[in-house]
């Protein structure tokens, strides 16, 4: 074994494909000889020196964590403030850094948690503990920026594709005299790549879905509404995909629930489905049926995308070598380098050009009227969802997912207090 | 080709697999050379004399009926009262077969399907014309009684088993720093088999679903939480499965939909998901998420049980050689000849025996607690989610249905008002 640990954890929202990362990560660890930690809970974890060995897990199991959904050692919604004002927490994590001999700390997230890697590089830095930080790409909302796309984007982009493209022929058969307007509600508090998923399902004009509502673009109700009355008479039906992130010309989401917030300071959001399927209902007089597919859509494991997979494979394994070569505050992002046919690599970008910043649709994703994706869009999104990454199913018709065994390290530290 | 053609028709909520049924019937009806043509949108087509050329199709688009979703001929809700009541509209109804010269109907759809087949079939009868008239099984609710299950369901129930299954994951993985409880709402108005269903999902009382509400047991809000907030305790978070059809003890839906009702006189449900969940929220104080996957989990083809599919193509094909034997009112039903190994095989059953009746869960199906099912149930449910019913997807990573040209056949009638 090589001088030192890696430390490993999980942040934020879990996708389908964030465990193949990891499984990625400890398999290069193990090729380099590199003892793997994994904070239980992520940052969480590592705080309360709650670290699992991740040695004590066969290889069967690290294998068969590409093709578990979940995050096997525990995620946690936990935002560090500026060094500043959260200066004991980043001591803290540094003192059980040191304990553990860690050496290279991978941080699994959005960009909330590259900001906190850099942190973290920053302050070990500036205390001459030598640790080199790498965040490592992760989210549904696909908000990442610079990186072409972000791991679990594409396997929640190809659930959403997929069960649009389903239920809307189910509605298409009973439309005659039952619901004729179907409301699918996804994720997407400020981006809606996973609303312009949906667009993938249609081809033509009168395929589903005939309007998304973006969170882009301002909700104008009685326009809504007109479009659904001539989607209506047109098509017979119409399917409507509603991004979660909707929100009127205030500036208020569609769906505000009370107020609440999250530990990152988010809205809680939810319900924006329902509420459109009843505006149409109490406006239009038509029968509606609505879904929220919430945690479905980011943890459908058994609809995955083969290059999704491939993508979360490849930042962990890239992960790992540019941590063993020393490559400080770096993330390593997906390129494209190629359209047609789809080509793409793993490059290292500087951690401080993506922390907490956000990539938004641009605008020539979205057609002019609002309610749908241009070409140019599903030139960008079409590669992401190719391929089906294939699951083992035991002879009961279920998934076989595992579960990790989770040693925990002995503690080293005094217990810590929030 | 025989005299005569053959009339199938596609009715109620439709399933991932109704048209693998449908596939069967006009591949074996073919193989037979009869000529099949299909109600455009159930009886109502037939009603509006607006029937589908099914020979027009090629052997290729028939045989892909059997991995698309929805209803490829168009469903109806649309229920025919008593004999003396809608008489015209059985008259009309024989108007059509005789004017297509009509020899077999088969109806595929669940008990209100199975009573208009029958009196179909007696008013033919006492009218001297001969027809005979098929009932063929199919309904997520897998609520008709005789039949060992009913095609559709198991597709449905391997849905929620792996859907439940897949988000528990994501569930677990996050609960330290957020949601805590999850609540999935599944389809079933007055029995529970879904609900059920979802309970092959967990092995150990440990594993989800922890809780699940059966439209057969009364809710009881006090219990209910309290045993919410032991499982918090002990595992951390908590799963709970709830069937649209739960009800107070006064018998109230508890999500009642204002009283609205379809047109088979069933008030419309949905919205019991978030209801719970906002109770768990208020009392109990902690985060939670809700998914209701409304059409979803009946039209998820890509996630079809693969012993559901072949009782689709078995209950399509045994009917169509039941009616060529001049079998009338009856409908082929599934016997299951063993339970381990799991068989099974296709026996005729009077409609008579079938109609207006529903099938309930066993008592000895739920656990003593209400809150889970038991070994009985998981012996009875296993086989039916057993085997995954691949289908093709095309480079673009989406299923590849078919839709059917559908050739109109030429009015011979004089048009018809309701």
């Amino acid at each position: 074994m090589s001088k030192g640990t890696l430390l490993y954890a999980q942040s934020g929202g879990v996708t389908a494909v964030i465990n193949a990362t990891a499984s990625a990560v400890i398999q290069t660890a193990r090729r380099h000889r590199v003892k793997v930690l994994a904070g239980r809970n992520g940052i969480l974890g590592v705080l309360r020196e709650q670290l699992i060995d991740t040695s004590k897990e066969s290889l069967a199991t690290i294998k068969a964590l590409a093709h578990t959904p979940g995050g096997a050692f525990g995620s946690c919604r936990y935002k560090l403030k500026s060094l500043d004002v959260d200066r004991a927490k980043y001591e803290r994590l540094l003192a059980v850094f040191k304990a553990h001999d860690v050496r290279w700390f991978l941080y699994n997230g959005g960009n909330d948690s590259a900001d906190t890697a850099l942190k973290i590089s920053q302050l070990a830095q500036a205390s001459g503990y030598p640790l080199t930080c790498i965040g490592v790409p992760k989210t549904v909302d696909n908000d990442l920026v610079l990186t072409d796309c972000c791991p679990g984007f594409g396997s929640a982009a190809k659930y959403t594709a997929v069960s649009v493209a389903e239920a809307a022929l189910d509605v298409a058969a009973m439309a005659e005299t039952s619901t004729k307007v179907f409301v699918y509600e996804v994720m997407g508090r400020h981006a809606g790549w996973l609303a312009a998923a949906a667009g993938l399902a249609g081809k033509t004009a009168s395929d589903a879905p005939h309007i998304i509502l973006f969170p882009e673009v301002v909700f104008d109700e009685a326009a809504f509404l007109a479009k659904v009355k001539q989607v209506v008479a047109k098509v017979g039906y119409c399917v409507v995909v509603v991004s979660e992130g909707l929100h009127r010309a205030d500036g208020r989401f569609v769906a505000e629930s009370e107020g609440s917030v999250d530990a990152f300071g988010h809205s809680q959001l939810g319900g924006v489905g329902p509420l459109i399927a009843a505006t149409v209902k109490d406006k239009l007089g038509v029968k509606v049926h609505w879904t929220v597919p919430d945690y479905l859509q980011r943890s459908a494991r058994h609809l995955a995308s083969k290059i999704d997979l491939a993508h979360a494979e490849a930042v962990g394994k890239a992960a790992v070598e540019y941590a063993l070569k020393g490559m400080n505050g770096v993330m390593p992002i997906i390129v494209r380098t190629s359209e047609q046919p789809y080509r793409w690599k793993i490059r290292p970008e500087p951690l401080a050009n993506i922390a907490n910043a956000e990539k938004k649709m641009p605008a020539n994703f979205i057609r002019k009227d609002g309610y749908g994706i241009t070409a140019a869009c599903r030139r960008y999104l079409g590669p992401l969802i190719r391929g089906e990454a294939t699951m083992p199913y035991g002879t009961d018709g279920l998934p076989e997912h595992v579960r990790i065994k989770g040693a925990p390290m002995g503690k080293k530290l005094p217990s810590w207090q929030a």
